[in-house]
């Protein structure tokens, strides 16, 4: 079961991950495709097509068995592994990042925070004394850094990702507006916020208009 | 061209949008679906079968024309409309989206901040007095809020969001880790960061097995 999945399938992947999560709560132990449907707001048949690339659980009349799903998508996401990670740009975003306490239980270890203002260097965040980021380089060599959460002014993004990509970082997770792209094996998930207010905005109107 | 499109559809476009703008603005008019498919990281055929939903601009041989499918998008998301709204929490998460510089571009205009904490409240973010959630009500009956962005506690989600879904707020974009599920005609979207983090490790994952 190492057949390549398609990425629109695995971005749907940490969603149905949540669903059944919140499942194993209440102590469900399977439920059909149609229930997670109207749970999801997914389509019944595009659950059965996502669920059947990897294996297909559902059984016909039983439904899915939610541990085994849970479990392997878990093993698809990766989830026992975990992640050292480093924030770059410790200001009201990387805070409100630093202090996510969902990242760690999903396997991301905040191990450092860097930034350039002398107003914060020095100061804590979570626990965590906010470094220049003139010692950055030094610590990536000394910790295994997969992760570097990038959270600075977009005039800056480019510099700082291409110094964590020499660095041998794993991935960035940028949150500038400006999107990323890197040469070479360093991959880049941009986060785009307005994206989902726009969606909002336009289920909004479109209720609007009835 | 009102007839309905899928949510999967919409919740691509504000990326279509974002490409098209930064195709106009180095005044690129024309692209081809191939093209669009290399920059985008999304299949041709998916590009073609998206942009076909409202009316398909493309020409075979010629390709999209740049700044009608811009304007076509926009006028499906509404970009033209001007949203009014609100942050209530006004920590970490909800100063770094005041100062979000995109969302004003985007139509959609800050008008107000709330908080209950004594140290916030009367405090200025970006040129708004932080007001107590007390004044909300009276403030939400005076103006006409369209959205809220929650960013409280997960404790306090759905006590605060019960509040503005009765003062009659059109939408809610909910950044607590809590998903917010509403009776009634408020729209809500929920903010899941640690999702598009999960994506990064697994992409870390797949490229470290090769």
């Amino acid at each position: 079961m190492e057949k390549k999945i398609s990425m629109a399938v695995i971005r749907r992947l940490p969603r149905y991950y949540r669903y059944l999560t919140d499942l194993l709560k209440v102590d469900i132990k399977r439920i059909s495709s149609k229930e997670l449907s109207e749970r999801m707001g997914i389509t019944a048949s595009q659950i059965r097509q996502d669920l059947n690339c990897f294996g297909g659980f559902g059984q016909q009349g039983y439904g899915y068995n939610v541990e085994s799903l849970y479990r392997e998508i878990g093993k698809i996401l990766g989830v026992d592994r975990r992640f050292n990670t480093i924030i770059i740009g410790a200001g009201n975003m990387g805070n409100a990042l630093a202090n996510y306490a969902n990242f760690k239980k999903r396997g991301y270890d905040l191990i450092g925070v860097f930034d350039v203002s002398p107003d914060r260097v020095g100061k804590e965040i979570n626990g965590l004394k906010i470094m220049h980021l003139d010692e950055m380089e030094s610590f990536v060599r000394n910790h295994k850094v997969d992760i570097a959460i990038l959270t600075v002014p977009s005039q800056n993004i480019s510099e700082v990702a291409d110094k964590v990509a020499a660095l041998g970082v794993k991935g960035i997770w940028n949150f500038s507006p400006q999107d990323l792209k890197l040469a070479g094996d360093i991959v880049v998930e941009n986060v785009h916020l307005s994206d989902g207010l726009m969606v909002l905005g336009y289920r909004i109107k479109e209720k609007e208009q009835g």
